[in-house]
């Protein structure tokens, strides 16, 4: 692991170098002289949020997460993105700052050519959403800001309609579970990691100490659809809410007939990563679970949500352990979703954006331009 | 005829003063002060476009449409709508007055709103989609105007990739059908109105003056699936690219049928009304025909697209006879779709709006923001 950082950190010194001298050298060359810069500069550099606590799903434990920190500058204006790469789904300092130096955006002299600019970035290589949400998620700020609006605004949202986002009670031990229940008494939803042994144990555990509705997610922990549906009537009876993703993926018809049996609604993580998922999905859950890091970025979010719709299906977003960058970018499209887990950046304890904040466990989105953050 | 025209026209005074006078009426007495405008001021006023044909499709012929006008003024700023209301779809200058007569935007004192403005519009009764559109069109060109921008630019799309778009020849007599021809000259795709008992004839008499390639429409005009499979095999060596709407939209399974079988692309017109019609289309047809004065507007079309190309559906975007008006609100989209048929400004001789042009039969977005009108 620490060969491994080592490695992440001189890769983070050469992407950073790479990033700058790699792309929009020329434009630099006019920026410098102050004349028309025209091409974008996107540019990136690697850093490491730091979890509060030590983070526990089904199958794996972790201290840390990587992410990218990405900037698109465009005639003095500056955008932010970010990349989160939690191990789990394949993506890595390293991927992304490979994926990354590929991007080369000085033949695009409009940010507003965002269709184009982002069918170009998804077409450079399959995969690597979050590599390409960074891109993303830093063109809609740079745009937000050159049109001088938050993206709620320029979608013609209203900001009171944000719902209130759930927050993460991770596996642990009793003691620390009721720790962290009563840390989150702020919060109107908890979200709890189902898919070990001991999860009517989790759920007494909480229920000891708050009556507040939760939300599971049991990514793909249960291996067999009758206990599950056992397990949700058990849920349902404790003011639990909707199970996310309970069923391993590839289970199809097993997941179909648990959404026609169940009493709560029953969302798809795992199984709808893009929009072009959202059609396996209908018919076999309830919903979906949208996460800017999943499907590349805030623009394919809003096609997902508005297909999702379409088809009569619940939405609700997603994040991975994250700053405030991406956590603000997910936000400015709340207002459209029935419930959100956008608690990635209140988990960290080195974030690098101030942004949309939390109260009394609803979201906030301020007034700011583009997604509405400002580097700390 | 002539008492419902007359009807109309009074109507069309009356519904007038009702806007002027039922709606914003207190916003008015701030303008007139110079104070604080806040409110939204919706107006409207009949029109009847007149067609430079007498246009046939199976079942009807007419010579005029009637539309109605939508003006929403606010703080200084003036957006225009449109609805435009053919007999067969059951709207009329009544109804759309009686509609609009019921929308007061006084509540809503930010325009960037449009998620609940428009949510609220589509609230008040069902149906009534072209009334929703002109108020849904109105509200974007004011937008568009307080940003700024044309609405193509907000939604990031690239004007240069505009498709051309249909000219639709109307059935007639060989020798109009000929003239009509080659009054299309410029056009790169002809629309062909079928569905009647002269279908071959038709082609044949377009075949005899040109090569361009052709599309169908035939508004649910023929009966039998395998005759139409004929057909359109038939069709499809004479350089026909599509076809709408074959058989009557309530014979699912023979639709479904015919779209396996067909050579060429089958099209939903009458079929899909708005977003939540396409799942029952998915698997019935090879794409959909969105019209503003069908889904509502813009905003409801774009979500459309997005769910057709979620779905992996062909895309095309039809309109009414109408003026440049809807026809350049409808055109802001066009990059996103596959095929237009966007030519209804083009079949009227009294059109009261500078919008989008067609040259050599691509259509071309200007630079307007908004929809991209000026009123003549």
């Amino acid at each position: 692991m620490a060969g491994r950082r080592e490695f992440i950190k001189q890769a983070g010194i050469i992407s950073v170098a790479a990033g700058l001298a790699g792309y929009g050298c020329s434009n630099r060359k006019n920026n410098a002289t102050g004349k028309s810069a025209k091409g974008m500069i996107l540019t990136f550099k690697p850093y490491e949020v730091e979890l509060k606590h030590v983070f526990t799903i089904a199958g794996s434990s972790r201290r840390t997460t990587p992410v990218m920190l990405t900037e698109i500058e465009f005639d003095g204006i500056t955008g932010y993105g970010e990349a989160s790469m939690p191990p789990y789904l394949g993506e890595s300092h390293e991927t992304v700052s490979a994926f990354l130096q590929k991007v080369d955006l000085s033949g695009f002299n409009d940010p507003f050519l965002m269709e184009d600019i982002l069918d170009y970035v998804d077409g450079i290589a399959p995969g690597n959403y979050a590599a390409k949400a960074s891109v993303d998620i830093a063109l809609h700020d740079l745009v937000g800001k050159i049109v001088n609006q938050p993206w709620y605004r320029i979608w013609g949202l209203n900001p009171d309609k944000t719902p209130g986002t759930s927050f993460t009670i991770g596996i642990d031990t009793p003691d620390v579970v009721r720790q962290k229940v009563h840390e989150a008494a702020e919060f109107n939803i908890l979200k709890v990691k189902l898919g070990q042994d001991n999860d009517r144990e989790m759920i007494e555990t909480i229920r000891s100490v708050t009556d507040v509705p939760l939300c599971v997610d049991v990514n793909q922990g249960w291996k067999e659809k009758t206990a599950a549906l056992d397990m949700i009537h058990w849920l349902a009876e404790r003011n639990v809410v909707f199970v996310e993703q309970p069923l391993p993926a590839n289970l199809i018809d097993d997941n179909a007939w648990l959404t026609g049996e169940s009493p709560l609604p029953v969302i798809a993580d795992e199984s709808v990563q893009t929009a072009a998922d959202i059609k396996s999905a209908y018919g076999v859950y309830s919903g979906i679970n949208i996460k800017l890091m999943k499907c590349g970025g805030m623009r394919a979010a809003l096609k997902m949500i508005n297909t999702a719709r379409s088809l009569g299906m619940k939405v609700m977003m997603g994040c991975m352990t994250e700053t405030s960058c991406a956590i603000s970018a997910a936000t400015q499209l709340s207002p459209l979703i029935d419930w959100a887990d956008l608690d990635g950046n209140l988990l960290i304890s080195n974030d690098v954006f101030d942004g949309v904040k939390v109260n009394r466990g609803k979201l906030v989105l301020n007034s700011r331009p583009g997604i509405g953050v400002q580097k700390l």
